[in-house]
């Protein structure tokens, strides 16, 4: 019996705050066709599940809350329960796609079994099919992330020979092993004092929990931030969703950042500042200065030196340029504020986070939304996460693998969610909407890419 | 501004109680191609919306809970956000269409919106589409059920023209009118002090608030009921659902009926019965005499007598005879059960309930589970209903009806229910079982065909 981290159970506590909230992070991956059949897919899927026990574990809570929940054997485990077939009605595009991914993505996962879904999808455009992991992050943060990788996809068109399976379900946990777990909360006390001195801090009770991680450092200086100003990309939200993306060529990207002695991260994050404000003008908002502060987790990789295999990755808090018009200007903008985090060591923490490197493509997501929901939501507008992801083709059952789209759930107040992943030569913007108040998430993802061809059209740097 | 009855809080506080109920009543009417665009089918509901205030009313709860939730505008509304168009995966066959409606049903409905939502269905087999209609049983109290009839079907292949629509939110009830129901509570005070008298029942509170219903009689009666002896068919319940379905000819019901000279619904039990019998049995369990009651609606109309329009509906609580092993002996059981609580009005209740003829399909269906949920799950099984419908073709945008599927939420401890209907010369099976201990829906769903179609091959009657 394997008890949760308090990073794990917070997220469980996170959805009990808040009953609208589903805190699953998921991918859809689109493969060429044609499909398996869905028989295949099972078949393939259960050849793998040995590879991630996890995955045939769910939550046992201790007697009276007085230990963390524990990851115990399903011994009604159902393989079918959580591998499902579904369909895309025509045409099959992005409206559809999107319109699945937020109905699956939006609600909540059954607590009382494995917190993994893969809804395999027919339908798609021309003749395609999709795979829609999802996944709660309470399970992320056990599993990595590679979950993906482990089970479905494969580097070559021949998929790799199923393992062996002697899974036999472990029978319960005796009585007097959950009473061991009980000092479990106990251990958290003390720091439970210290939350008095950090300020007016939204949810004390979680951030306690959850301060023993890497990141505690970025919680000590959070009084000292600006709150964001008050715009439409911040307040009550309900229980739906909307999905929509983007995708832009890496190539560009590249172009962009020699040109501009910049990064790629500089040059995606100039990209979604560039939607972020065609989406508040289209709303009839001013672009504020402190209308939106992005939780990035970036790589500290130099300029150039990104062929080197590093996997540090730091968080910074920087205020995304919305106010800023130029294109041009917008990016040397993001660069400026980037370089003096970078410098000033402040307020970035989390340095010494080191994410599984190419294959992990969710570790970072889920450690941008871990974050985004221990900050008192004044102080972040939008989790924006840059994932570096396989540049080689994928295969799921001998069919290649075209898209890659990733979805970061939103809760407490913050109303628009970005994730970015790379897979190949695409850089896939995902964003997370609430249904009733981000109506237009199209203006953004469109305005990300218009920001984009704004700064390749331009030939001067300055 | 219009409260709430206590019939339909009753149906809130049901699931606050549970968490893992979902208390939507539904139906998929299969629908022959080809199927119009989803944007068609939108603006054919458009079009009628304002024949269902309802549909654009939502809850709102009263100020500390002191005065029943009431019905006022949702100034939000979105057409979109309930009429959803989605797709089946191959072959888009009753394997297909069970898997959606356990999924849609089996989901909460959002309580910050009307509560009902339309999921427009393509990929059904033979070019077909359907129609899910999903509504939750607080909603179906003042709506009659006729929704659909209302909204979406016509008796004809040319539909008929758009209502006029000046609809303008009403704004939100002033303070004052709040205060003035929170005298609602108060009034069914007196009740809650005979509750004592009725002995050991399950949900006291919940059966106090409604018991101002029409069916009151059938409480009074109740701790003298045999509660139902423990098979699989009762206890604990997941939050999963499964659904499975059989068709019967009524033609074929109808030659029963003559031949042994009992009613359609004698008939129609009898079946049910032998599908229990063969549940039970292919379990290992023995078919005990009371291992299961059903909740009957039954019309009162003497046999004979079916074509004089009358719709008195009575509720009964017969076992089902599944301990007998011969088909025409079971028949017969059902026969004397039904004709002994017709004749005794005792355990009848409820005589006095009228319901909207012909064209109201969900009616005597919501009455039925409305009861179920008020009995004390030690009495009740399976909600069994028998709801006669229409026996002309209905068409939607044209296109001829050719099935319709009646769904059961069940919850509490009752494992599987059972819902009939009938459409033209198709009498209907619907089976909603939970996930997990009802994984062999389908031998049910066999096992009422073969009863019934064991009773047609017996040439000689009793």
């Amino acid at each position: 019996m394997e008890r949760l981290t308090p990073l794990a159970t917070a997220f469980l506590d996170a959805e009990d705050v808040d009953p609208r909230a589903s805190l699953a992070i998921g991918s859809m991956a689109v493969f060429e066709g044609p499909a398996p059949s869905f028989d295949e897919f099972v078949d393939h899927i259960a050849g793998r599940l040995p590879l991630i026990p996890r995955y045939r574990q769910k939550l046992a809570t201790a007697p009276l809350g007085l230990a963390a929940p524990a990851w115990v054997d399903d011994p009604g485990f159902d393989l079918r329960w959580h591998v499902r077939n579904t369909a895309l009605p025509a045409p099959g595009g992005p409206d559809e796609i999107g319109r699945l991914m937020s109905r699956v993505m939006s609600r909540r996962m059954d607590r009382d079994r494995p917190l993994w879904e893969y809804w395999f999808c027919e339908g798609l455009a021309d003749g395609r099919w999709g795979l829609l992991s999802k996944l709660h992050h309470s399970v992320a943060d056990g599993v990595s992330g590679t979950d993906l990788y482990q089970l479905v996809l494969d580097p070559t068109p021949t998929p790799r020979p199923p393992v062996a399976d002697d899974w036999a379900p472990a029978g319960p946990p005796s009585t007097s092993s959950a009473a061991a777990g009980a000092a479990w909360r106990l251990t958290t006390a003390p720091l439970t004092i210290a939350r008095a001195a950090l300020g007016s801090l939204a949810h004390p009770r979680r951030l306690a929990r959850t301060s023993r991680d890497t990141a505690r450092g970025l919680l000590t200086m959070l009084p000292a931030l600006r709150p964001v100003d008050r715009t439409s990309l911040m307040g009550p939200l309900e229980g739906s969703r909307r999905y929509a993306w983007t995708d832009v060529s890496l190539d560009d990207v590249r172009t962009v950042r020699q040109r501009h002695g910049v990064t790629v991260n500089d040059v995606a994050l100039a990209a979604v500042s560039g939607g972020f404000r065609q989406l508040l003008m289209s709303r009839g908002e001013e672009p504020v200065a402190h209308a939106l502060r992005s939780l990035v987790p970036v790589s500290t990789r130099a300029p150039g030196a990104e062929s080197i295999v590093d996997n540090r990755v730091s968080l910074m808090l920087p205020w995304l340029p919305v106010e800023v018009a130029d294109p041009v200007e917008r990016l040397l903008a993001v660069r400026d504020r980037i370089r003096e985090l970078r410098a000033g060591h402040e307020p970035e923490a989390g340095g010494s986070m080191t994410a599984a490197a190419g294959l992990a493509p969710f570790a970072p997501v889920s450690w941008g939304i871990r974050l985004g929901l221990r900050l008192p939501q004044r102080h972040v507008a939008t989790v924006t996460t840059n994932v570096p992801g396989p540049r080689t083709t994928l295969y799921a059952l001998g069919r290649e693998a075209v898209a890659m789209l990733p979805y970061v759930p939103i809760a407490d107040r913050v109303r628009i969610g970005v994730a970015m992943f790379s897979y190949r030569d695409t850089l896939t913007f995902g964003i997370t909407g609430d249904y009733d108040t981000a109506p237009d998430l199209q203006v953004l993802a469109d305005g990300i890419s218009t920001s984009l061809a704004e700064l390749l059209s331009t030939r001067t740097g300055a």
